[in-house]
């Protein structure tokens, strides 16, 4: 058979790790022939210089066609004031989530032995965020009046509908129940945005029904930080908004040993669209084209591409050779590519 | 001299931690023959449970008579499913922020010794977070649509407003150039909510101009997060929203030792209303009435009203006494009127 992979490398050092995830994801798929069909496309913030393109309606379309897409990330130098702040971001990023209707943000954290961690007593750490991808603060509704002036007013409207809130609740019931501890924790600020809030509360205590052997429990956004750094061992899933999940899962990234090693998979359950695979770290331009990045967050990403696509052997014989890799490492530098081809070659 | 003083003890372990503060205060103005003129103001969720009352409108008239409020915690037990979610927080708690125009809200963290920290190297941490305190998020815009059917609809709304947001960014700014390394960071979400992020970003652009000795940067919210814990030592002053503030001061109390050193004070400037003091930390009915709380919280948070009021030397030599005390902690069991009197026996 033959995956239809689009691959988006994006900016910075998207190219070098997405370059490695490749390299990994071809040869676990070829070792149970199946055909990695790719397509490269120039999309981010060096496209945009170029031509003024975040995300043609023709690629946009094109991509609709994949399977899956594979990215790496985009943005800009932090410096540079040529390309509008966030403009790639919302145009190019979240369009894509928005458009192929990624509904599941999925990021999984795990903690691979205790070197990585600045948690003095981190203990174990196994869970998984389910964020909410396609609604929330994240919709892009907001104005200002009287920009500039001191007179200006600027607003920010998250919406919630019960038709989002509950489609990414029960998936994350669903992840719960496939795994040991089948524990869902919500978390909101339901006592300061009561109507977003409370339609998550009510929404968990209704999808809970249908999975009687999973239990819950809320946690208040600042108090489920405070957790992440006392006692990350009690999440199991989370499941949240578009915003508290990606305040929380930076968090997570960092307690688990860094961005460096969080995948993150922005999900279509209903396969009306392909899904997207992409490390949650971003672009890095300070340390672009020196292979100084590290891949493991992007053959991560490609571990959950092999999941969501069903090339479950593949995924678990990748996911079994970073591990491999990761609780040997010695904090010794080693280039980005010398990471993917000690992972490929442990396949 | 005489200070009038609101005290609103609340729930929970509010009581407790309230009179070891009032303690401390009581002996440390004394020793300067000032006066504490106490009124004390049933307020809470056992209130509302005895009275259906929040916030009479009589006793905020009251309250703004006064120079300072004491505030402790409120909040019902978390399974008490005779109070409305949020009732308290919102019309009580929330309602006297507002009204009182506490634009303010501050939140120092500072790590004294090593003793408390989750983090395997904290380093020196010595930071406060000036979030704001009165519009944003927390406005209580919100609303919902179709309430419980499979059409629901839910909005919060943030607003924000360049009055709200210059004026608390201007007191950022002031209170780093008192300080050794005279440095702001701001932290949004710039990329994703543009108008409140520019908003905020042009503002700080605009102020910094008034201090040219203070130098600023910008962090995401969910960069700031994993900064916070890998390497908090490079905050000094952090100006945020109200909903990121809450966050972040929660992280940050997390990460120099718990919520139960973390003080805080709602200030309004312009001493237009009296500012209120309070602990970081909740009413946590769980160990209420049992003496287990520590009253450091509240302890540093009258240390935040002396300073606002003017009494600088008291503050200075409670706050010494408390450092004394955290800096000899063993992690041995001190009942709460313990360590208020080794407080109070030290000043
Ligand atoms: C780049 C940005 C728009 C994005 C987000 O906020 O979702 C990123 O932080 C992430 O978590 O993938
Ligand atoms: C109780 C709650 C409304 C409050 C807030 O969100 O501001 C609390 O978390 C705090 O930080 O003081």
């Amino acid at each position: 058979s033959t995956i239809n992979l689009a691959v988006i490398p994006g900016d910075g050092i998207g190219p070098e790790v997405i370059a490695e995830a490749l390299k990994v994801l071809e040869k676990a798929v070829a070792a149970e022939g199946v055909v990695l069909e790719q397509t490269h496309y120039k999309l981010g913030a060096e496209h945009w210089l170029a031509t003024g393109e975040t995300l043609p309606d023709e690629v946009l379309a094109d991509l609709r066609t994949q399977d899956a897409i594979l990215f790496g990330a985009v943005g800009a130098a932090p410096g540079d004031t040529r390309i509008p702040s966030g403009i790639i971001e919302r145009e190019m990023l979240l369009k894509l989530r928005f458009s192929l209707d990624h509904y599941v943000n999925l990021r999984p954290s795990r903690l691979y032995g205790t070197v990585g961690s600045p948690l003095a007593n981190p203990g174990i750490i196994d869970f998984i965020v389910v964020r909410e991808g396609t609604e929330g603060p994240y919709v892009g509704n907001g104005g200002s009046l009287r920009t500039g002036t001191p007179h200006e007013v600027a607003t920010e409207v998250s919406l919630n509908t019960a038709y989002g809130v509950e489609r990414v609740v029960r998936d994350a019931f669903r992840r719960a129940s496939t795994r040991d501890r089948k524990h869902v924790t919500l978390v909101h600020k339901h006592n300061v945005l009561v109507y977003a809030g409370h339609l998550w509360k009510r929404t968990v205590e209704a999808v809970a029904q249908e999975f009687p052997e999973v239990t819950h429990d809320y946690l208040h956004v600042d108090a489920a930080t405070i957790f992440m750094v006392t006692n990350p061992s009690r999440f199991d899933v989370i499941v949240t908004d578009n915003l508290f999940g990606d305040i929380l899962t930076d968090l997570a990234a960092a307690v688990t040993g860094g961005i460096g090693l969080a995948a993150s998979g922005n999900i279509n359950m209903d396969r009306t669209a392909p899904s997207m695979f992409e490390p949650v770290h971003g672009s890095a331009p300070d340390i672009a084209g020196q292979q100084k990045a590290d891949p493991t967050a992007a053959i991560l990403s490609a571990v959950l591409l092999l999941d969501h696509l069903g090339y479950t052997a593949a995924a678990r014989r990748i996911e079994a050779a970073v591990i491999a890799d990761v609780e040997t490492r010695d904090g010794g530098a080693r280039s980005t590519s010398a990471v993917g081809d000690a992972i490929a070659a442990a396949l």
